[in-house]
């Protein structure tokens, strides 16, 4: 520990005592490495602040001290956003503390839920009042709404209600000078200037610490209808998507699957049975919700909009789960995926978006592509498609050694699938954000007046560089590749 | 003109021609008020580029020679934002001769606008495919998609689809530096670092010049059905309303107003007949819309939503609508608020909002303390309860001299009614912006790091001050009040 960050441990301790403040190395170490172990940091002190006035205090302190803060939340990030600086540079914060939901109201459909309440608890706590709050990923079990907010997560309940991004009425948090930004009242219009609440969500705690945030809530469900359709191509698949979107606003999900990554399901995973009988190059789930009890079911819904889609061919085959049992089982194949796909050997992954209407195309063409550019590769592409967002895989060649095949090209190919991405107009990080693992990509890849732009909203609002050093975009603007 | 002035000028006219670059002051003339007459300024050159390009070059060449420039679109905004400097220190750059729509598709519900594209035409376009571009206002024949943007406009359809913000799905502009952000792409999922779209909405041309959006569309409107109730006070329309929408996303437009406004309308405008046959103290006018031919007709569903109400006496009264005339003739009525307000005498306006749940208590109790703190005076609030938005008019007392009141009583009820909004934790500015009007109630109300912040940005993007000059947040902390 430094001088300094031994004196500014020591002063929160006298002051907030040891719930707050742990030097502990056993209780710091799960902390410090993040959960795909890929990065690992160190932190001398571990700080959990009970209330976002100590959190306040803390980052004062540590402004005035010059000590570095990295906050962490459920610490499920996927690119080494939350995880210290390997030098012990920084203090821990953790807001898991702070896991308060602060109000949830039915009647206003607004709940203010504090940085540390975990993702699952929230989606209980609405449902418990007859709501949703609909966004939902695989970590829901740990990760946090001040995580959440601060990566502008998506996950797999996007397509209709949007992103955090979307959902998020009003945040409070810390500046850096260890000031509240108070944003968080739900307001619907504000137009008060240059919007800090917008800028602090995704910032990945390099702008301001995240305390609370107000979310909106949607109605609960009266029922929902799943249906498994089996089409020719990615092209087919939107044009279904949109066909539904021109009539009705009741499709909440619709995941794009390919025939191969199907099968690797069925295949890996036991007692899974296929929804559809004979062989299809593409997949699509959909499901429709309903809110209304006295609306059209969303079966019937299903079958009226998918009727015309069967005649024009525009969809080979389709099946409505016949119960919510079955409608579990179409489920299971999707959220499989990822443990068929570990099964089969490791893979070069990607988290990219594209517009929407292009998506189709360069999952086709990209996929090709990189299989031409790499001999022996197989790719695979499947996910989000009305959100223009897939996980794009590319695998090594059968026979070869996966590990040192990976080593030796993941770089490489990234550099390629990235390329492509920018040339499509899209995005490098769809879901997942910066931190550290795409910096270099970032920069590599971003016109030089928008990296100068992101570091004079870091230097002007962090000109001492405490919150998160490292992470997202550094103020010195030399940067090596990885 | 200063020599940089005339320079800069004489270099844009050989490169861009007279169309791009005036100095005529007849020319000029009609652009230098702002268009309620309260802002006059002076320009001596008025620069009308044809393409982003062009933009790029004259904001590059202006920043080379510290020249100073106001945008501006349609010149239809409420607080000065688009007036210049009366010293004449600034060039005015219009971006009305950049008024192409670059695309429209009703297959990805998305359109390209140029800056300078009139609301009402990109409306028309949208509906001439099936589509509709959800946002409106009194000024959609002037006023430009570039302003809107930049002032995060609001207006009378706010309820459903949200405000600018929530309609853009891409942005692009050119910096203060004479760069061009390409954030056009419309990308759902995008996580690579500060959202430069999200901070330049709303900027009021402060931070970069906006040359082009993409915006959202939605489904076109197969029926629509409008219905007048009449209650007893805010809360129970906002209890109304919350029952509304615990069942149905088909409400887009909810406007509550008090009985005496009504009477006000009914009384001034000739030609209208009243929805409702007994005196009501409060009315609501709702409109509930179909897009899917096969969905129950909003109509009925209005009837099958109001029954309950009326049964349970939240509702004392109300009507639906029984032909597109009659439902014409309800929304004549709200829209000729304006209108009868003027006929009555001038009133000083104010542009609020608070949380949607807080508006009506805010609504009685602000009025009633008001009243109370400037004795004779009357207050009337009423427009969008549901987006917690409305318009809060101070009269002056009847038999007083209402010029000499307004101008001696103005600024301190301005005051007043700002301190009830932020105690209520609200904005006191829901939709027309800071400008140059509100600049100094910004700076008053706002807490110091929130000021520092804000100039932190506008330093960070535009050192040197190019960019609209003395609008939203100067860069000197001293200001004096207006």
């Amino acid at each position: 520990m430094t001088p300094a960050q031994s004196q500014l441990v020591e002063t929160l301790l006298q002051r907030f005592g040891p719930k707050a403040v742990t030097t502990d190395a056993d209780a710091i170490a799960p902390w410090l490495r993040d959960w795909r172990g890929r990065y690992q940091g160190a932190a001398p002190a571990l700080l959990s602040p009970g209330s976002t006035g100590e959190v306040a205090a803390i980052v004062g302190l540590a402004a005035e001290a010059g000590v570095a803060l990295v906050p962490q939340g459920g610490n499920t990030g996927m690119v080494g956003g939350a995880t210290p600086p390997a030098d012990g540079s920084a203090l821990l914060v953790s807001l898991r503390r702070m896991n308060r939901i602060r109000s949830l109201s039915a009647t206003s459909n607004l709940a203010v839920a504090e940085a540390g309440v975990i993702l699952a608890d929230l989606r209980d706590a609405a449902e418990a009042e007859g709501r949703r709050f609909p966004l939902d990923l695989g970590a829901r079990g740990s990760a946090t709404i001040g995580g959440l907010v601060s990566t502008n997560a998506g996950g797999t309940q996007v397509l209709r209600f949007g992103n955090m991004r979307s959902l998020v009425a009003g945040v409070e948090a810390v500046l850096p000078d260890g000031s509240i930004h108070n944003g968080i009242a739900a307001l619907k219009k504000d137009n008060r200037g240059y919007d800090l609440n917008q800028l602090l969500i995704g910032a990945e705690g390099t702008l301001g610490i995240v305390t609370a945030t107000t979310l909106r809530l949607v109605p609960g469900l009266v029922s929902r209808a799943v249906a498994w359709v089996g089409l020719k191509n990615p092209a087919d698949a939107l044009a279904l998507l949109r066909s539904l979107d021109a009539t009705t606003s009741a499709v909440e999900s619709f995941e794009i699957m390919p025939g191969r990554t199907v099968r690797l399901v069925l295949d890996h995973v036991p007692g899974i049975r296929p929804p559809l009988g004979a062989d299809q190059p593409w997949h699509v789930l959909i499901e429709a919700v309903a809110t209304d009890p006295a609306a059209e079911p969303p079966a019937e819904l299903l079958e009226r909009l998918l009727a015309p889609a069967l005649e024009s061919g525009l969809a080979s085959d389709a099946v409505i789960a016949a119960s919510e049992a079955q409608a579990e089982s179409f489920w299971r194949i999707r959220h499989s995926i990822s443990e068929a796909e570990r099964a089969a050997g490791p893979a070069v992954q990607h988290d990219i978006s594209v517009p929407v209407d292009d998506m189709p195309r360069f999952m086709v063409e990209g996929g090709a592509a990189t299989e031409a550019r790499f001999p022996g590769s197989s790719t695979v592409a499947y996910g989000h498609l009305g959100d223009g967002n897939v996980h794009f895989h590319v695998r090594a060649p059968e026979g070869a050694d996966p590990e040192h095949w990976y080593a030796e090209q993941a770089p490489a190919i990234s550099r390629f699938v990235h390329d492509m991405v920018v040339a499509a107009g899209g995005s490098i990080s769809a879901e997942h954000g910066i931190g550290q693992m795409k910096r270099a990509e970032l920069e590599r890849l971003s016109a030089p007046s928008r990296m100068t732009v992101l570091r004079a909203i870091k230097a002007g609002l962090d000109p001492k560089g405490i919150l998160n050093p490292g992470k997202l975009v550094v103020l010195a603007p030399a940067l090596t590749s990885p």
